[in-house]
């Protein structure tokens, strides 16, 4: 039996602070002039994307967002998807651009996001948008790192002088983690970066204050391997199969093992209904922002 | 008496790579149609500034660069400074673009930066060239970090699976650096960045097989903080008084204390002489990058 320290941790659920910053988006658009509008570009078909997809339909609904997938055959070369995304860049009724991943194996998915435009860059992830990290950006980020620190940020955590274990080293989710959580108080917690090929795991983890969890690996860590109290933030998203009852069920889990980080840490997300709940709503603001952004231009234009 | 470990560290002079990557910068920028400009603009005086700019004036004239400093009083608007910006941006005669910081106080140094065009940001910290870094740039990065980077690799350091301690949480030098660290080899080492406000830092110093340090502390880290043979790169430049023979005298010294250092670390970076000097090639090399992006636009537009 793992974790029998006798402390249960609170749910940390996301489904409050998403309702909040969708409210918050419904109210916003209301007031503008037309419905912005968000275009999901699918290259191939994925099972995966396909639901992703429909909880973003759903959602963009509930909050006055006109919703768009647009699906490519996989047999799109890099320059005619390039080209589609110049021409979705170019027009004026699109607010904002997404690209699921993955793609077909011919496409370097960097290059795609690079062509995306930065005013249009609804996930935050093109290189103008991720360059601004350094330099404190709170305006188009990266939505699940945003989803990550608007959770820390709920709980009322103060990050000042706590260290903090990011276990993910990829561009989209750890990287920009790191730059968040340094730009993130005047005296800012003292990130540590780990990831498949950290020695000793369990040492980075049993230290920290808080544990953000994006390594793609079911159950990775477990009670044993948390400090008491700790705040653990799980990112993972997994398809594991168990057998019940003699039947194969399938289940989504997180990376890291609920039962008995439940019994160590302070505050747990839930998978799903977490950080996923939030990352949708985020994006869903990040459109918003797009689209503020859009008008200020025009207003500029209009006054010149 | 700290650090009476009995080894004493190798000195990792900076003066040999800078030599390297000079004659290389030298060799290439021979077979150009003309030389490449760097204009370093410094916006009202100092002294730090004045002398770097000698250095980089130096250092142009040895490989073929044409330098030019450009004063502009320091009364001079965020407004007038940028409009400047754009007219060097736009002309075809300038290669690259540096800004001397510190900037007058009326002035946002980010709003500089980030009018500067990322087609001639030679230090690579335009919010575009940093994205880049995201997604593992090894075109225009900021010269310090890529010089540490440099450095360690001219020993034959392997990185893989380390654990190395950043001192600076500074968007130029440790939050790149942080970056590049996890994007330096399949199996990337374990960063920790630590800060001022870092508590405990000896803890993290004291298990670290590299430890680099960019705090502006003269002395922050003395032998005893560090573990047995390892890498220490000293990017602190202070400069402090001391009295000598009953007279003040003026030295430059790093952040790291450095006769204590010697005898525990396996390498270690002097003050001056380790990682400016590595840092001022870095800045020539990008002239040349960006002046072969310009000539391999002009190609692209011929061919057109």
């Amino acid at each position: 039996m793992e974790g029998n320290k006798g402390m249960v941790a609170k749910q940390l659920e996301g489904k409050f602070l998403s309702a909040n910053i969708m409210h918050q988006v419904k109210k916003d658009i209301s007031c503008f002039p037309s419905a912005p509008r968000l275009v999901s570009l699918l290259i191939g078909s994925d099972s995966g994307a396909r639901s992703y997809a429909k909880i973003q339909e759903s959602a963009c609904k509930t909050v006055g967002i006109s919703f768009e997938l647009i699906q490519l055959p996989a047999s799109t070369s890099e320059e005619e998807a390039i080209e589609y995304i110049e021409k979705l860049n170019n027009d004026p009724c699109v607010t904002g651009i997404l690209i699921f991943v993955p793609v077909p194996k011919h496409i370097n998915k960097n290059h795609l996001i690079a062509s995306i435009s930065h005013l249009k860059d609804v996930e935050g992830i093109s290189p103008t948008n991720m360059g601004k990290l350094f330099y404190g950006s709170t305006s188009i980020v990266p939505c699940t790192p945003k989803a990550v620190m608007l959770l820390i940020k709920s709980i009322g955590y103060n990050l000042v002088g706590k260290e903090v274990v990011v276990i993910s080293r990829s561009p989209i989710i750890g990287q920009p983690l790191l730059l968040m959580l340094l730009e993130s108080a005047n005296a800012s917690p003292t990130p540590v970066c780990c990831h498949i090929a950290t020695k000793n795991l369990e040492f980075h983890t049993k230290r920290a204050d808080v544990v953000i969890v994006a390594a793609g690996k079911a159950n990775l860590i477990h009670g044993h391997m948390l400090k008491e109290g700790a705040v653990v933030i799980d990112v993972g998203i997994n398809l594991v199969e168990n057998i019940q009852d003699g039947r194969k069920v399938r289940s989504i889990v997180g990376d890291v093992h609920y039962s008995s980080a439940m019994e160590v840490a302070s505050w747990l997300t839930p998978v799903p209904g977490g950080v996923g709940l939030v990352t949708t709503a985020v994006l869903l603001q990040n459109v918003l922002l797009l689209a503020k952004q859009h008008f200020t231009r025009l207003g500029r234009v209009d006054t010149l």
